[in-house]
């Protein structure tokens, strides 16, 4: 009989849980809503309900399962297992790790959802075989896990890896991070929008502004694809404006890591090939030779399940580890 | 009898040689011109001498000597020991480390000269006891060398760690690179002069500008230090600008890499007092709190030796991981 792995990806509005064999391939997956709202016990109950319906789908005792791994929103302690704080959970400075150990009896471990994401992706998605290389997510905001030598890159107190709050544009726009010109302010889906809304509102002879009627509240990443799928103009624009600052974001990065991979995740990937030959131009102009021509840049392969699939690949990392 | 190392600082217009014992002491120190100009055999029958002269000075023969460490500008490929190219020495593919391994009979291990200064500084300088660390030297240029666990970041092909280049101003300043707002474009120690100049040709009022008496090539940091240490208002805005761009490009780092330590070098560093407290300011700004909070920012203690003590260090280093 096979061992078993459980991941499980928490996130503010749903929980998914999934159990794979020792090869990562995942035999079921469910999805809870998280109900944070609920508060702390209801939600630690959903993570614990969503972990046996696993293991019940697929026959297997806990002493099958030889660890589980948890993927969360920071600020963490991965060492003490602790959630600092969770503005979406609502929580403030729970010992997830010891209080699921208590309540399932087997072995926890937790990790930032960026960096899931990116053990993920190294395991079993974009990045198998690569030992350096960079997850980069760019949806709502920007996240980001680095490898380094095949170990993710924590900092001190697990504050590494903060890509999305780079300065890219000093003064440039106001982030949700209180600075300015973040890459995430400049680059993310969120920064997308806020600038087809703008930008449609300022020209209603464009294709976008007539897409809405008018109601620059529909406008969002698929209706700015849409209108320059559709040779809008202005579209156009946005998603080139969208190609250049993630080219200098990754590139800013790889100066740095020089590293062989990057892989491409979030929303905005959905819109890859209006942006793609802009963006690897961007890449090429501001990156040194050497550090553009020996890098793939790819998109994620997992799609959204990257992050119960990363949370599979932090328990089987964990027991690698140890 | 004590063992010795040897360190060759090589730069584009002097080679700094120097012997220490197995404490990393320095024993003796000779400097000798590089007289580039004079092509190849000639530098390296110049650091020849200089290795030569340290070793006679203390009396210690080859078997006595564990390693050479070299420092130089890039590119290199260390483990090849070749440098790709140094426009300062007008060098293309030598394979350093061969030719002077056959000429003194000696192990020589190469290293980017920021990343030796970085290992100075962690084994001998500012650093000493910190795993996790960023040396970053601002002069004409920015430079930097990256720890993480106890190693040099050195990328995929010897790429990483150019921390000049990233883009902290979008479309802002020319670099020397090509491309525009390099952090290195606007805080190096030429950004800082060509400000001082251009300030001061349009504030003819200005104590920057009396202190030339209007002879704007020759402003420098020095002077742009000296106007503001006698109050001159338009030098003490030209270094809250240098505070702010230096406190910006630092956070990026630690952002991503949530170092315990950064160390700054570099002849910029001579006005300490002139930007640090805004440096700080707007560190703990851009900066996440626990990030901020874990870091300390230090100034190089090994000063214009922090390249041939780094040298020394690669030497050790090579000795350690072997």
């Amino acid at each position: 009989m096979s061992n078993y792995y459980i991941g499980v990806d928490l996130g503010g509005t749903k929980i998914l849980t999934a159990i794979s064999n020792d090869k990562g391939e995942i035999l079921k997956k469910i999805k809870l809503p998280t109900e944070a709202e609920k508060g702390k016990d209801h939600i630690i109950d959903n993570i614990v309900k969503s972990i046996e319906n696993v293991m019940k789908s697929v026959d297997a005792d806990s002493e099958k399962i030889i660890r589980i791994g948890l993927g969360s929103p920071g600020p963490l302690n991965l060492e003490e297992g602790i959630i600092y704080t969770s503005p979406n959970l609502y929580w403030e400075n729970v010992p997830v790790v010891k209080i699921l150990e208590e309540r399932i009896g087997i072995e926890v471990s937790l990790e930032n959802d960026a960096n899931a994401a990116a053990l993920g992706e190294k395991w079993f998605g974009a990045g198998k075989g690569i030992n350096n290389m960079i997850y980069m997510t760019v949806s709502t905001g920007i996240g980001g896990g680095i490898i380094i030598d095949n170990k993710i890159l924590h900092g001190v107190n697990y504050g590494a890896g903060e890509i999305g709050h780079f300065i890219i544009e000093k003064d440039g726009p106001l982030c949700g991070c209180g600075n300015n010109g973040c890459f995430e302010a400049v680059a993310s889906g969120t920064a997308l929008n806020r600038k087809g809304k703008y930008l449609a509102s300022m020209n209603p002879e464009s294709l976008l502004y007539k897409l809405v009627d008018g109601d620059f509240n529909k406008i969002d990443g698929k209706i700015i694809a849409k209108a320059a799928e559709m040779g809008d103009k202005l579209a156009l624009g946005i998603w080139a404006d969208e190609a250049k600052n993630l080219g200098i974001g990754i590139a800013n990065l790889l100066n740095i890591f020089n590293t062989e991979m990057v892989v491409l995740g979030g929303g905005v990937m959905n819109a890859w090939e209006l942006f793609y030959d802009e963006m690897m131009k961007t890449i090429k102009e501001y990156a040194f030779e050497s550090v553009y021509n020996s890098v793939e840049i790819r998109r994620s392969v997992l799609g959204s399940d990257v992050g119960v699939i990363g949370a599979i690949a932090v328990a089987m990392e964990d027991r690698l580890l140890k």
